[in-house]
Formats: C-alpha cells, sequence, structure tokens
C-alpha cells in the first residue's frame, strides 16, 4: 500500500508513519512543521520506503499533485488542543474541518478511496451515558474542537456517499506516550520538575478521563483498516476503565518522588468545553480483535519515563 | 427588538420578515441576491422598520458593521437544495457552513447574543427511529447539504457555550407555502403545466417525507425564540404525518385536472443522500404550545395555487 500520513511529524502520526513502514508499507508524510518535529521521525526518514512533503494542507493545488497513486491516506494532522479554542476561534475551523475538506478534495481529484480519520471523544459534549457508544444520543457540541472535528467527520461521511469513497473515523479519548507533547502528563511533569513542592491543577482534580496508549492507538487504527468493510464506519478507541485527574497525580508524584502541595483551581471542568467524564464505549473495535495492552496507568507512567528521556521536549510548548 | 434576518429575499426569510415586520420588530434584512427575490419583499420593503442591504456573508467585515446594535440573528440564508451536493461540493461548504461561522464572528464582535438557525432533518442521515427526535442516535451523513448543517450547528452550539451565546437550531422538514421556489411541487406543477400528459419523476414515488407550511414554521421559529431558555435548545419541526411523493402527485394531479403517464426513474432514492423517509418527532416544540395549522395536503395545495398565481417564478430556476 502507498499510504499518506498527515501530520506525519506529529504525535500520533510519526507514531502510525513507523508502524506502517515496519509493516512493509510505502509511506508518504506530510507535515507542516506547525508543531510537528523533524526528530520524531527519526526512524523514518533514513528508510527507503519514506518520503517527507513539508506541505501545509491548506494548499489545496499542492495536495493534488502529492496523493497522485496514493492508495490511502491517514488524516492525523489537527490542531489537537481542545483547550484554547475561545482564544483563536479560527484555528480549529481552518486546521481541522478545512484542512479535512482540502483532503477529500485532493483525494476526490486522485481517486482515492479510503481514509482514516483521527476525530475525538470531545465529539459527544457532555454525553448522557457510559460508556459512551458511537450511536449515542445525538450531541449537543461543547467546544469548538469538538464542533470542527464533527464537522470533519459529517464531510468525510458525505464525500463516501457522493464519491465512493471509504473511511473509518476514529473518535479518540486522550492519547498518551512516546512523543506526547502536551496534555495533563505533560503539563504536570514539566511543574513538578521546576517546582516539585507545588501543582496547580485545572478544575477539582475529580474530572474522571479515559486515555490510550499510542501503540495500542495505532494498532487500532491498522486493525479497523484491514477488517472493516462498511462505507463510513465510526469507532471509539479507549481504555474498559477511566480514572480521575487525582489518580494520575498520585501516579506521576509517587514516580518522581515528590509530595507537592496541591492547589486546584475549582469547579467540575479545566476549562470551557472540558467534559467532567469521558468514558468511551469501545466493544464496536473490540469485536474486530483489537484489545489494548497498556492500562491507563502504564500510560500515565510510559509517557513520564519518556518526557524524562526527552526533556528538550519540555521547553517546547508554552 | 432589533432582529437580522439572513436570506431575507429567500423562500422562509422573506416570511418571517413579514412576521417580525407585522409583530413590530424592526428588521434589517440581509441577502446577496443569489437566489433571493427584491419581489418576496414587496410588503417588507415599504415599511420603516425595515432596512435592508445587499451583502454576501462570505464579507465578513460588512457583517460586523451591518450586526452592530443588533437583538437577535435569524439565520437563514443557505443552499438550500440538498440535490446537488456532489456537482459543487465546495457550495454546501462555503455557503452553509462557512456563512454561519461568519455570522458568529460578527454576532462576537458586536456583542449580539441570540441567533435562531435554520437546520435541516437531513442532518439525520437515514436514522432508524421514526418520528425521528432531536437526540436521535448520532447519525452518519448521507449528504453535503447534511454535513454543512450539521457542522453550522456544531460551530453554533460551540459558540454559545465560548461566548455565552443562546441559540435556538431548527431542524426543518421540507417547507411549502407562498414565495416556495424550488422542491418537487415545484418541479412537478412546472413539468404538467408544460406537458400534462407526461410527469418524470425522481425515485421510485415511495419516498415517505414529511412537509411543513411555512407560516406554521415561521410561527413555531417565533414561539420557540420567546419560550425557551436553554443556552442551546434544537428543535424539530414538521407535522405530525407523512405522504408518499406518489400522494403529493395524486393531490396535484387532481387539482390541475390532468391524468399524466407517470415515468418513474426507480429507486428508493431519488438523488444522492435522498433520504427514503423523514418523519420528525416534533413534540419538543408542540411542548411550548406550538402546532402546525396546515396538514401537508393543505400545503401542496397551497404551494400550487400560489404558483398559479405567480408563473414568473417558474422560470427562475434550471
Amino acid at each position: 500500500m502507498r499510504a499518506i500520513v498527515t501530520g506525519a511529524a506529529g504525535f500520533i502520526g510519526s507514531n502510525l508513519t513507523d508502524r506502517l513502514l515496519s509493516d512493509g508499507h510505502e509511506v508518504l508524510g506530510i507535515d507542516n512543521f506547525s508543531t510537528g518535529r523533524l526528530d520524531f521521525l527519526a526512524k523514518a526518514i533514513p528508510c527507503p520506503s519514506f518520503e517527507l512533503s513539508r506541505t501545509d494542507l491548506l494548499d489545496l493545488d499542492s495536495l493534488k499533485k502529492l496523493f497522485v497513486g496514493a492508495d490511502a491516506v491517514f488524516h492525523l494532522a489537527a490542531n489537537a488542543d481542545v483547550r484554547f479554542g475561545p482564544e483563536h476561534p479560527g484555528r480549529d475551523l481552518e486546521q481541522n474541518t478545512l484542512c479535512t475538506w482540502n483532503v477529500l478534495e485532493a483525494m476526490r481529484a486522485c481517486g482515492v478511496k479510503r481514509i482514516a480519520f483521527s476525530s475525538t471523544g470531545s465529539v459527544y459534549g457532555e454525553p448522557a451515558v457510559f460508556p459512551t457508544p458511537e450511536d449515542a444520543p445525538f450531541p449537543i457540541q461543547t467546544s469548538l474542537y469538538g464542533a470542527s472535528k464533527i464537522a470533519a467527520e459529517s464531510f468525510i461521511a458525505a464525500y463516501c456517499g457522493a464519491f465512493g469513497m471509504r473511511s473509518n473515523i476514529f473518535r479518540f479519548v486522550s492519547i498518551l506516550g512516546e512523543r506526547y507533547s502536551h496534555g495533563h502528563v505533560f503539563d504536570f511533569y514539566r511543574q513538578l520538575l521546576e517546582h516539585p513542592g507545588h501543582l496547580r491543577v485545572l478544575g477539582d482534580g475529580m474530572q474522571r478521563k479515559s486515555y490510550l496508549e499510542v501503540r495500542d492507538c495505532v494498532e487500532a487504527i491498522v486493525v479497523a483498516m484491514e477488517k472493516s468493510t462498511a462505507p463510513v464506519e465510526v469507532f471509539n478507541l479507549g481504555t474498559n476503565e477511566y480514572c480521575t485527574v487525582r489518580d494520575s497525580i498520585g501516579w506521576i508524584c509517587k514516580h518522581m518522588g515528590v509530595t507537592p502541595e496541591i492547589e486546584y483551581t475549582g469547579g467540575n471542568r479545566g476549562w470551557i468545553g472540558d467534559s467532567p467524564f469521558i468514558f468511551l464505549d469501545c466493544s464496536r473495535i473490540r469485536a474486530l480483535g483489537w484489545e489494548p495492552r497498556y492500562r491507563i496507568e502504564q500510560g500515565v507512567l510510559n509517557t513520564v519515563a519518556y518526557l524524562e528521556r526527552n526533556q528538550a521536549l519540555l521547553g517546547a510548548r508554552a
């Protein structure tokens, strides 16, 4: 297979790129390096079946050239941070919705028929059903990030109906593991490294969240693309458990050997659009034979261990 | 109230404009006249509390000037024809999603806090539950039109969460009545006027659809804006019944006194993304005290009578 991976220099994109290459596929990685890192592609770059293009997905003309001859697109490029929507309301629209539309148009122009898309459990807003299945009651969006992702999902599904494409849409919980470079583990680890006696936590720490290790995430994407048959198939991706933010703080502090005073900013949401409880029903992807190898605690600890080995990352984000 | 009506020169927009003016509100109508008609505003234009601006919603800078001092936006401007998505895949994105985003940005810039939005029952794709409630299982989109509308709904809801706005989102069945100028009644009436002995029908004529008379639609919008209290409230708008395309053909032919030979193009869908059965559960809007005054048959006949009186309209669309 000749695969295109958008966001190839990102956290999940680079892990997926490594996996596809090791499975024997050709990969054309596309990244605009707005947040991607060349060092995440250190394994991929020497590989003769890997090509890299520094291209912005807003540049549709370039995409129409790059997509020629591809069998499938793994569209992972995104503005991946749910927290800052209200500060930059155009960013989610542009980076998540319009870029996806460009990917679809380039696929149509080049006759590429398969797409895997990284959506998010945030599209469920604040669900009433737990664990939340893919066909949960039609949600009200609570974040610009979720809105931009459901918009992208919807255009993908409509393109499949109109132009005979096939899609797998993955609604992720938060992903942890190697090359993780934003989110609560990153934030807490950096804070505790800087001042081990104090930790500032958004919300009351009782938010219940689910996490998935990036290798389990990549495995699920590969399994679904091999085994699913419907024109449009949506899969939740997560573990069969959740933890509180306080649980995660406990694991991180124990690993680091610190006992900070914890300052909670209060409220049951960390930011506007934060969902106080995320726990997805993943029986649909499990029915294809996939199951996660890492529990949440292990995912958190793998992430901390990775950050310990790669402290240069800690300065990379504001 | 100072109200802005986008798509004010369109079918539903002009009816709503007339209603808001007769209720004593000030109205600024905005239309780019791509499909709107100045003669639809014949009642409104002489009214001192009506202003009209020929502006394209893609022009955000102009919107930011026009929205100053408004209390509410009734955002009805849209590419309203579900059938031609695959021929112009960018049109739904631009006219429905991006224009809505511009409306939201102009509201944010001017501190306008209320929006009513014309969405569509097409966002349910091909539902499995009938009548379909607002919290039906999370659908897969089957048309570019539906995708562009759910994208718009989602951004509206997210803006309400992020910026303290309030929205009423209306998922319409097909609307009929005065100033109706596209859809099956328009198409059938024009065909039968041209050649009363022959009628070409997309699909097998067994598609089951629900319709609502435009005066009932406008009344529902007014009632919901007065009575609803939630930050984001979604309302299905339709009648408590459905008909087949063949039923509607029967009413139209009887009224016109014709007995055409009918040619069905076949299949249970008229076009890509056509849903073979649309029937919405409208108990949520009914709980606010609204109920439709016109049954579907009356809506169809009112529409034919209107077209008989306004045959200049028949040449207006391809």
